[in-house]
């Protein structure tokens, strides 16, 4: 048929009769996805290509022939000169065949020793390392943009919550620096698997391995590689690392989502303890009034978009066969989608965060009437000898009467106290103070102006 | 700045000092993904302004200005003429923003008692109907194609498989029959969320309903929706059927997934039992001799893509308040992947499934030899009075006696036979044939050949 | 050995020479979960043992004999006198097994044509029966609650929520009829999946149907099924409605999740419109001021385990090859614990909120004085002729304005109003009042108090 | 009324006028679940008391009776003297609850300066540690069982798959080192998320320190934890670790998931190059002939349980807000589950494998005869200087040949062979034997003998 003859031929088809089915071959095609790996793709190549010229398996000017076509034919995508069409299946087609029309049949002897099994894996790996680097490089502008808000509000007040309730008055800056641990861990953990992914696949070929004399810790040196395979079929049939990557992106967003939150309620009516600049929120197009968070809820609503990416990945992988199966092409969506999402969520977070307030004065006026200060009490007939379930008691007791006469436990009189348990005196009312509560806390971690003067400080000394 | 000078003015941006942030808006913007919707979201308007023309809301001139508008910009896009680009923030602000151009102020009208969040709601349920559909069709041809195999292979007998061991022979046509059954529950659920899906939200605004005196049973008729939203909150807030949708094709999906691991096994070396067009297998370009079944490798694969939307939805919606919620904007990438790839999955893999072919003298002649056929000799001591417990050890020591001597169970002879029961006499041959045990089962819906034959003949009554 | 000689034989090990290894029997045990199927299992077996009966393929006394033992196995069961334990490897070997000691051999006779695997399933789709009712019933009561809150909220004004932000007043009984919308389309989508879960599997046997003269639809009459399977393969290897009912409860899970965010953000100190009972609140054992809406956290936490069921069940079918495969034995922990968490969740949550009142004080006051009414201004000056565009932009400028200013909107003078447009007049004033706000909604379907009074007549016509 | 007034009295109700709701309680019970963690939160009370007593917080004496008291309990725990019931709320209260019984009042002061939150924190890391250990145990045994077989099977021939099609002969000892690789990174990811997990939450309170002068080093150090928590809050309300290790359970189960498929398909009657031992496989109650590999159906079902409890973590932790949320009470059911999961699958599954042996002869068989052997004929011509594309495209044509004559690539004529081209010799046929086509690949980690012994080698000398 006519729409089939100027079909392109595709490499494997030689012992076939029929031509391959043009919805399927759509069906089949990875370009519009793997033509993001061009670069990486290239990379890969002309390190194979100059091992190849190294151990004589092609002459040292078909080697740098290859090289000089590859490097144009990069040029050539970069510039949209040469822009793929589905019907090249993939991206390593398209450039093959481009550099066959620039060279001519030297092209061909790029595969020698190479399959698209490693070529793939390889290209994988070097993809995963520059967004693992990309995303370490959010991760740590982050803890400094952290730092910074820590920085400035590490003598600020504001209800530290659990249950959604104020619990206890805590320093902002030691809220900050939960997050700047969180984000520590995420950076943790992509240094870890960053040795994992640093290990190079070429040299693997189909999966067995080749009959030339290929030197793999020749192309792995080239690639900057730390070390190279040790069991061809692993080799090309690992997706570990991809799987990895999209874990540790999860915990990442999960955070995100959970800060995000957290921007949401702030910036709420009711809550109104943060401001987020214009740049960073926007407005309703039929309630003039409105002024809302929309870059923290994107982030938190992107978080299931990473976590389905996860999903996918280990699904894919269940129950396949040894070795390479055609399913593990669809790797590279959830892989390519979650280092974009991570990544551009990572960023515009951040700037956005930079660009929030604390409304300060309303803190400082809620947190000093506030009935969090009720652990203060307890602690307090703690201190006197009183048995920790006992003062608990008695305070629950207190709480209830204030709730009740609609006072504050600082406005509560001594008198009052006294008629709960004797061994209240003045000295209460030292207690009863946001700073005095929040500076009461002894231990290294805890939320006291000193403990986060010193979290700052030895946050700042490991960057 | 002039990089933000010009930059679009934004619907909602009044009170606001200062513009929106660029690399927020890029990561805001929807119009890469909902620019699909363009269609829906334009046959949405033209009811709403019909409407509104017709409740004397707006003039019947200005709704013929808006809906003739409409159809131009909708030319436009379609032609390629106007192509969305990020800075658009969606695909409604295109249409929009290009409707003011053509006609002038008029345009901002359309925008009377109608909200950003009941218009992509509505689009939404437009573009799920079309789909709902689509696939619908897609489900009732590939029964079609079931059927035809059934109908081919009524009479061939294969093995049936319980835990990938050959338990039974039973007819083809019943194996192909079982498929039939389950794509024919795969409709049967699309056709219950289409009730639930062709529902109007449009009047129900931002989310308390509108002052204008809209009618919203009206702009649904224009719609052919069914019916019309009963509470105005949950119109815009709900997102039940976008994730009933993803969770009807991902059960569409895990079908294929198993129909796939079929065709994969059964085309191996070692089953060998179906074969595969060219036109749908691909090859390798390393090892010359392969013949791989891509596709159906690629459909097993794409299965994790549709969980992952799965899981993707119902983590967006998780512990998300009354009433939309920004996060919400992020269900479309998953609902359009979602019913994208069932679609195609459906239409490529069942232009394969009637390219294979069973390798019918192959499983003649290895159905006659098996040890599958043990479960006819227990029955067989079943029907000479022996309990079935008994029967079944005493068959079981007979399959033993046929590995250890090398021995199919035709030929046993009778002598053997009777050392392990007396109950043996020549008739137990006569059982020992694939046909025999295919059509010795009685029960409606079983593996005989009379069975299969009605099952075909009532689903081509039904279609 | 003498462990493994006091091991119980199993029923399928007449052909091999080693006993079955112990620790590969505690894996593949699954009496654990299982027992909690004894009734189904028993109540199968009854109707099998009559079918058998009635077709003469055992006696009638024979029938009689098993059904009698069978429900003395039950009463058994039921007192704890006869506890299953892992050794027994599943329930219905129990069963089997005690029965034959009560009844001797006779109780072998129990299994002719039927096989573990339609047994397994008829149990399933008996369970699934039952739960769907169970559950169906749990969503008619918290329908029947909010319906008593929407009655008692119906002329109470709280706030609607867009982006967590208020957005205009409404009437909280259409909060409340959101809900009961939501819970509806659950209980429809039980409805439309029971249909497809009340047919009876039982007669497919292994997978292949039986040689012996069952009447599968007498069985299924028997166990009030609607209908019999039409292909025993499907019949056997079908999991699709264990997935559809879990998938039916993640919604329903989704659901609560979200109400439950609402719960605990409304009774946050910082909103603080709602009270929960003592009884279902909790405190700290720390700080002794907390109250803790612990519940909906909990139901807001469970969401997770649902999800996690369904993604569960939707691996372990992916890619198996019909039919019945070990695997699919694990439906059941993710089955089990979904229908047992969802019933519980929607229970305990519905009597919180029975006992939940709204602080109507406090949500009149705060609704009188927000922002929230600047959609009213907005509309105010479209009924003047102004396009909405501009009015949304005049309106943007006044919040700017009272937030400037420090004022509240029924505050700003009509000199003030003047300065941003001629259109205002003292007509104004009467829209800036929640309850004109609310009632000034025309839709069907819109937060006024008549269409909340109309959507509660039509819910309580419905039930 | 007489059933609340039996109720035990719950900590925190000194504030509450109304006892807490019976099914609420239940609800919110979980004691069947954390009662496993009985033996950790001894051991970090132990540590908390002995710490209390040497920072002079409590006397030396109240300490040694709190330790006593402790021990007392925790036998009495494992005795199954001491039985949890729901109505204990958590197993921290039943051994509280106990431990006053026993000691009188001093039990109290065991809660000084320690909250549930940070005590739950840190008998979850406790128990991660071990579980940690557990498994890295487990993967060590496999990769030696996998070492043993590699070693027993280094110079057997079987077939390398890709697609499931054969594609070229390699090691069987190279197969089972490819399995080796992975648990190996596996174990690898479990080291590394050790570091991170061994850290002690001790001392955070209940998310803003306390205000005792607590050691929370000294209790870490008595622990035997590595360091000690920097930020309080986030020690409390961080899950990272929890979701970490069931990430890398996952990967576990999926690589245990992808190893039963091969043991499946390999047992198959149509593979069969794989025996299972009778005490590691089961039968058919109704099939006398079957043969089945549950173990390795279970495991591979059992994939599913990990991966939905991954997703369950997941999606508690989405979107929650600082700090300490009662969702997250929920970790513990899916943490649990998959650490036995994951322990027992890996343990039964070694064992199971090292009770399976290879089918030699009939391997040497059909690898000798197979058309995996055409990749040789490629490698053969390039040898001979033509062009790779070219000699693939001359061994598909005679791949097609042989299929279409019915000959192996060994039988067809040194004549037939040149007719396709002439650059063959009498050579070809020292390279079309499987052993020749497996030695002949020379890279490293190939599936050459000399590979395997290389790869077997260092696996020896690094463990």
């Amino acid at each position: 048929m006519s729409d089939q003859s100027n079909q392109k031929e595709l490499l494997w088809q030689s012992r076939f009769s029929e031509p391959f089915d043009r919805e399927a071959l759509k069906f089949s095609s990875s370009v519009h996805v793997d033509g993001l790996l061009y670069r990486e793709d290239i990379q890969g190549s002309i390190a194979h290509a100059t091992m190849l010229g190294e151990q004589g398996i092609i002459s040292k000017e078909e080697a740098g022939q290859i090289v000089t076509g590859l490097k144009a034919v990069e040029k050539e995508i970069e510039s949209g000169e040469l822009t793929p069409v589905w019907e090249d299946e993939d991206i390593h087609t398209v450039i093959e065949n481009r550099l066959k029309e620039l060279i001519g049949p030297t092209a061909g002897k790029l595969h020698s020793g190479r399959s698209r099994n490693d070529q793939v894996a390889t290209d994988t790996r070097l993809y995963l390392r520059r967004n693992i680097d990309r995303i370490g490089e959010l991760l740590k502008a982050m803890q400094s943009t952290l730092l910074d808000k820590a920085e400035q509000y590490k003598h600020t007040i504001m209800f530290g919550y659990t249950h959604l309730q104020r619990a206890q008055p805590i320093s902002a800056g030691h809220y900050y620096m939960a997050w700047h641990s969180m984000f520590g861990r995420d950076a943790q953990r992509l240094a870890d698997l960053r040795k994992r992914a640093n290990i190079s696949p070429l040299g693997a070929a189909a999966f067995a391995g080749s009959t030339l004399p290929l030197d793999p810790a020749r192309s792995a040196e080239l690639l900057e590689f730390d070390g190279v395979f040790t069991n061809s079929i692993d080799a090309v049939s690992d997706r570990d690392l991809v799987i990895e990557f999209v874990s540790a992106c999860s915990m990442i967003m999960m955070h995100l989502s959970r800060f995000s939150e957290d921007v949401i309620l702030w910036s709420s009516a009711e809550f109104n303890y943060l401001s987020i600049s214009d740049a960073f929120a926007t407005g309703s197009s039929i309630m003039p009034q409105k002024k809302n968070a929309d870059i923290a809820e994107l982030v938190r609503g992107k978080t299931g978009r990473v976590y389905g990416n996860l999903m996918n990945l280990l699904t894919i992988m269940k129950g396949l066969p040894l070795s390479y199966n055609r399913d593990m092409q669809e790797d590279k969506p959830p892989l390519f989608d979650t280092a974009e999402t991570t990544a551009s969520s990572l960023s515009v977070f951040r700037r956005m965060i930079e660009k929030t307030w604390l409304n300060e004065e309303r803190l400082a006026r809620l947190t000093a009437e506030d009935l969090s200060l009720a652990t203060e009490i307890a602690e307090y007939l703690v201190k006197k000898q009183i048995p920790f379930r006992d003062a608990h008691r008695i305070t629950g007791k207190i709480v209830a009467y204030a709730i009740e006469q609609g006072k504050t436990l600082p406005t509560i009189s001594l008198d009052e106290y006294r008629t709960f348990s004797e061994a209240f005196d003045e000295g209460i009312y030292d207690d009863l103070k946001p700073d005095a509560s929040v500076n009461s806390k002894k231990t290294a971690g805890s939320c006291s102006f000193k403990s986060v003067e010193e979290q700052i400080a030895r946050a700042k000394a490991a960057r």
